[in-house]
C-alpha cells in the first residue's frame, strides 16, 4: 500500500515513525515528496490538493486527518472517490475530557467564580444539584454517544438530538425538526457537536437561543460557521444565556478586538477540544485500508449526501 | 428524640421541614431557640456553643454540619461525648464534581487558555493524553475515593496518599512519611483532600512543592491552613508549579489586595466545592441517631487522637 500524508508537518513525522514500526510494508511520503502520483492509492489529509484525481489518477480512498470532513470541496471529487473521516479513540476521549470539565465548569457556575476572583468578591452562588442540571447534546454520533456517558454518570438528566431516530443508554433522545423544540426547552446546558451541513450552518442563533430555558449555557465544539455570534452576544446581554464556552469559531483565529476575546461570560479556547492522536489514528487507518483491501465496509465513510 | 441545629438559619429552615417530613416524631429547633436544655438530645452545629455541657447538661452526640470537624475546640467538650462528622452522598458528589471540574481543566491547560483569550491569542498548546498525566490524591478517606473514581475512569494514572495504608482499585495506594517523597515525585496534578490536623497544618509549603514534578499543578479542596500561600506563589513564579485551582484558603474571605485574586494561574473559588445538602444530610442525620439509639457505631464518628 501506498500512502501519502498531506496536513501538519511535525504529526507526519510522527505518522512516519508509527507506519514503519506498524506497517513496514506500506510506503508513506509527506505531501509535497509523493514520489510516482500513479502509485499513490491512500491520501490522508485535512486539505486534498486541487484536481486530486489529476494529481493521483489511481487514488482508491480519501481520508481526513480529523472528525471533520466539511473542508473537502465534494464538487471537486469524483463521486466515486470514498470518503472517510476519522473515528479513532484519542480524539473521541480528547472531546469527551473537554466537554465534561465545560459542563461541569457551567453547572457549577465556574465562570461567574472567575469574574468575581477579579472583582476581589468571596460570594457564594446558589447552584443546583446535577439531577436539577438538564444536559442536552445535539449529535449523536460516535462523538456525541461518548461524551454523553460520564454525564450521566454523574447524575445529569441527559438528551440527545439527532437527524435521525437513536438509542442511547440513559439518554432522553430527540429526533428531526419537529422534535428540535421540545429538546431545546429541556436544556439547561446545550452542547453542539453537530457536523457543518448546509442544514446546520447558522444553527446556534437567536431563535435556537429563544427556545432553550432561560439562562441557559451553551457549549459549543461543532464548527464554526454554526454559530451566530451577534446573536450569542445578544442572548448574553440580555440574560437569555448566562454563560458559554467556544471551542470553535469562523474564522479562526478570531480578528483582533473580537468581543469574545473579553467577553466575561465566555471561555474561548483555540480549537483544541479534540484532536487526531497519531498513536490510535495510525491504527484506525490501517485498519481501515484493510477492510478496503478486504471489500468490506469502512468505519467513517462519508454519505455524500447527507455530508457526514 | 431532641434535636437542636445551630448553622445558617435559611438552610436550618429546610432541615427543619424535611426533619418534619421524615421524622415527625423528632423535635427539631433552631439556635438560638432551643426549648428546655435539659432536654436537647443532639446538637447539629457548625460552631457549638461555649460550655456545651452546661448549655444541654444531657447531650448525647454533636454532629457537625460539614465534613470537616477541625472548627471544634476539643479542649472544651467532654472526652465521653461522641463527635461525628457529615458523611451524606450530595456533600460527596459536589467534592467529585469540583475535583473532577479542576483535574480536566489543570490537564487540559484551561488557565493557561484563558490568559491567551485576554491577551487575543490563539495559540494551541501541547497537552499529553490523559495517560501521561498522573493524578495524587493526597486523603484516601470517603471524599478520596469518590473523587478517585471518575479520575481512574478518564484513563489518568492515579495514586493516593493516606496516613494509614489503603487498597483502592486501579489506584496506586502510598502511605505514612516514608512513601510521601515517592508519592509526590509521580504527581502531575496533586489534589489536598487532606482533613485539618497538628501533622498537615502547613504541609502544602516549599519542601513539598519541590518534591512534585516541574511545572505540575495543584487543587487545594482540603483546609486554608494547610496552604502556606507566599510558597505557592513562589512555586508558580518559579515554574516549579504552573496552576492552582484554590477553593479554602486561611483567612477566608482573603482580604482585598491579596495576590490570589489577580493570579492569572489561581483560579480561587470562595469554599463552595462541596456543600452540605439538606436532602440527603437529614437522611444521613436521622440514620446516625437511629444507629446511636440502637446501640451500635455511627458513620462519621471522630477519634480524638487523631483528630477526623
Amino acid at each position: 500500500m501506498n500512502i501519502v500524508y498531506k496536513s501538519e508537518p511535525a504529526r507526519g513525522r510522527q505518522w512516519a515513525q508509527l507506519l514503519a514500526q506498524l506497517a513496514p510494508e506500506a510506503t508513506f511520503r509527506q505531501w509535497p515528496e509523493v514520489g510516482d502520483p500513479q502509485q499513490v492509492d491512500y491520501l490522508i489529509a485535512w486539505q486534498p490538493p486541487q484536481n486530486i484525481m489529476q494529481t493521483f489518477p489511481n487514488l482508491k480512498v480519501l481520508f481526513s486527518v480529523g472528525a471533520g470532513v466539511d473542508q473537502f470541496d465534494y464538487a471537486s471529487l469524483p463521486p466515486e472517490l470514498p470518503v472517510v473521516r476519522m473515528i479513532e479513540p484519542g480524539l473521541t476521549q480528547g472531546m469527551v475530557e473537554y466537554v465534561t470539565f465545560a459542563v461541569l465548569a457551567l453547572h457549577r457556575g465556574m465562570p461567574r467564580y472567575l469574574q468575581q476572583q477579579r472583582q476581589q468578591r468571596w460570594q457564594e452562588q446558589p447552584t443546583p444539584v446535577a439531577g436539577a442540571c438538564r444536559i442536552g447534546v445535539m449529535g449523536a454520533g460516535t462523538l456525541g454517544e461518548a461524551v454523553l456517558r460520564p454525564l450521566v454518570a454523574f447524575g445529569y438528566p441527559c438528551a440527545s438530538w439527532s437527524r435521525s431516530a437513536k438509542t442511547i443508554d440513559g439518554v432522553r433522545c430527540y429526533a428531526g425538526d419537529a422534535q428540535l423544540g421540545a429538546f431545546l426547552a429541556s436544556s439547561d446546558i446545550l452542547v453542539c457537536l453537530l457536523p457543518l451541513t448546509a442544514s446546520t450552518e447558522g444553527i446556534l442563533n437567536a431563535a435556537l437561543f429563544n427556545q432553550l430555558p432561560p439562562g441557559a449555557a451553551l457549549v459549543q465544539v461543532g464548527r464554526g460557521r454554526q454559530l451566530n455570534h451577534q446573536h450569542l452576544l445578544d442572548a448574553l446581554d440580555s440574560g437569555q444565556l448566562s454563560a458559554a464556552v467556544i471551542d470553535v469559531t469562523s474564522p479562526e483565529p478570531l480578528p483582533p478586538g473580537h468581543a469574545f476575546w473579553q467577553h466575561p461570560a465566555i471561555w474561548l479556547t483555540p480549537h483544541i477540544a479534540s484532536q487526531t492522536r497519531p498513536e490510535s489514528a495510525v491504527q484506525a487507518l490501517l485498519d481501515n485500508i484493510r477492510r478496503f483491501e478486504r471489500g468490506e465496509a469502512m468505519i467513517g465513510t462519508i454519505e455524500r449526501t447527507r455530508g457526514y
